[in-house]
């Protein structure tokens, strides 16, 4: 029976999942924080297969699923900036030269949209398109069973479409990117601004709200806060329909926290997605579901991955 | 020896090709209109493989690349508004019936695309970025040898992506599509709308000049016909910079009459497609390349696509 330990990787945590071949349910789990223990995020990855090698000696392949851009086919992560900065590290290469494994490490949405394709949400189709909104926006398809990630991997920043030229500055820098105008940080960004102006809120004005506190003032009323989502939900329709345009698939898979928001968000996000689809051909027969896995999407993902790829 | 009939399907003209195994060079062609010798389109297309039947009975397959909204699974098109308005044509039925072969059934940009790799500039590559700029714009994508259709097939309205939220009207009807802004017509539209103003230019007043004829201008220095293809060249930057983020290809051929308009078009899109890229290297190793083909991609890639698909 194969052996397998999956990683995601995250800015502040880094959790570990031992799965046999049987079972999408880790025999044993460990979490840690990134950069704690005056470690490393590397040091930590290290010590934690260190650690679980001890117990299981027979280890059959090492997954592992980053916050960033990743090349695939070398290994190489060419940057993951939440995880301690990383840049150019050719994490495949150090893992095997200290473990004699050849670890296989793809992109994190990738991984969890791939959770949720073999075990999740997405059970029942071979087309899925799965975006993930929290502090960024990030997305991955299945396209006829096959993940896209393109020839080196890269083709995994999905978040980073402009729908609006010139718009709002994004997290990497550009402009009137959909991660700008529909992450947590980008609604709390548009709150900000209008307190700023000062537009009416129930928000505590000595406080720079988060997506989250946002998100409860809407649904107690504050008009302000609900006017953030409902630009969030418009945008994310624009941005989904572009998608649909794109790769026509059978099911849409949303997760991360913001998705979660309810009514606030969904109502104007279906509302704009109908009307920018250029045919409501585009909505027929697809399923629009939320994520199921949660948090261990990515972890589940990068053991089916691995075990997919053995 | 497999003989196979293809079409390249057009709002003017229908090409007919006759092709053996052996070779992307047709044994036989033929070309008519599309609406003429007062048949309907679906008229023409019988009568060519009646007509081309006696000659070749033994036919093993049927092709044909459509300009709209296919739905390849069921062989039915969707929309097709140049083709004589088609809507909800079960076309393979209809061969089917007719001549007892089963055709196949895609989208025009999807052959051409698919023509490109496998006999014209994407020959040594896996991952392509194929973009048609003229009357409208299309692109497919080939990622590791999978060309992207989606779940009926709807994949391919990839000019349609919204880059510019509540921007110009486009052909479709929505506003600030990457088509509405960089076709023939975007170009044109552009350039109307400034003479309208007033603006200076040594265009003909009484005309409404056609992207060919603002390309001869801006060859000649008129300024307003040369920041017509600075625009249109700038957001076919932000475009394919989206579709880089999206799937990383190592290749990007365009093609498609505005395409060829030379350093008008190139410098700005080459510029803009720099700018906009959230690393460089989504350009990195990346073959950026004129298409090779010609009016000869659909049919050719049909012709290919039935080849693989016997």
């Amino acid at each position: 029976m194969k052996t397998i330990l999956s990683f995601d990787i995250g800015g502040t945590n880094i959790r570990a999942g031992l799965f046999n071949e049987k079972s999408n349910k880790p025999i044993y789990q460990k979490k840690v924080k990134t950069s704690g223990q005056n470690r490393t995020p590397l040091e930590n990855i290290i010590a934690l297969i260190d650690e679980i090698q001890t117990d299981h000696p027979q280890l059959d392949a090492i997954s592992l699923a980053v916050p960033g851009n990743v090349d695939d086919k070398k290994g190489i992560i060419i940057q993951a900036p939440n995880v301690g900065g990383w840049k150019n590290i050719p994490l495949r290469q150090i893992i095997q030269d200290r473990f004699n494994i050849t670890p296989s490490i793809e992109n994190d949405a990738s991984m969890a949209a791939y959770g949720e394709w073999k075990h999740g949400a997405g059970k029942n189709h071979q087309y899925i398109f799965y975006m993930t909104i929290s502090t960024g926006i990030g997305a991955a398809v299945i396209d006829d069973g096959h993940l896209i990630t393109g020839f080196r991997g890269l083709g995994t920043e999905k978040g980073h479409m402009t729908i609006l030229d010139g718009g709002p500055v994004c997290s990497c820098g550009k402009r009137g990117h959909l991660e700008a105008l529909a992450s947590g940080p980008g609604i709390a960004a548009y709150v900000h601004k209008k307190m700023a102006e000062g537009v009416p809120t129930s928000l505590p004005d000595d406080s720079k709200p988060t997506a989250e506190l946002i998100a409860s003032a809407a649904k107690n009323g504050d008009q302000l806060s609900i006017d953030a989502f409902q630009m969030a939900g418009y945008y994310l329709g624009v941005g989904i329909a572009n998608y649909l345009h794109i790769f026509n698939p059978s099911c849409i898979i949303l997760g991360g926290g913001v998705s979660f928001s309810g009514n606030i968000l969904m109502e104007p996000l279906m509302a704009s997605l109908k009307e920018h689809v250029i045919s409501q051909e585009y909505l027929k027969e697809v399923e629009i579901t939320p994520a199921q896995l949660g948090d261990d999407a990515g972890l589940i993902g990068a053991f089916q991955w691995s075990m997919d790829h053995l």
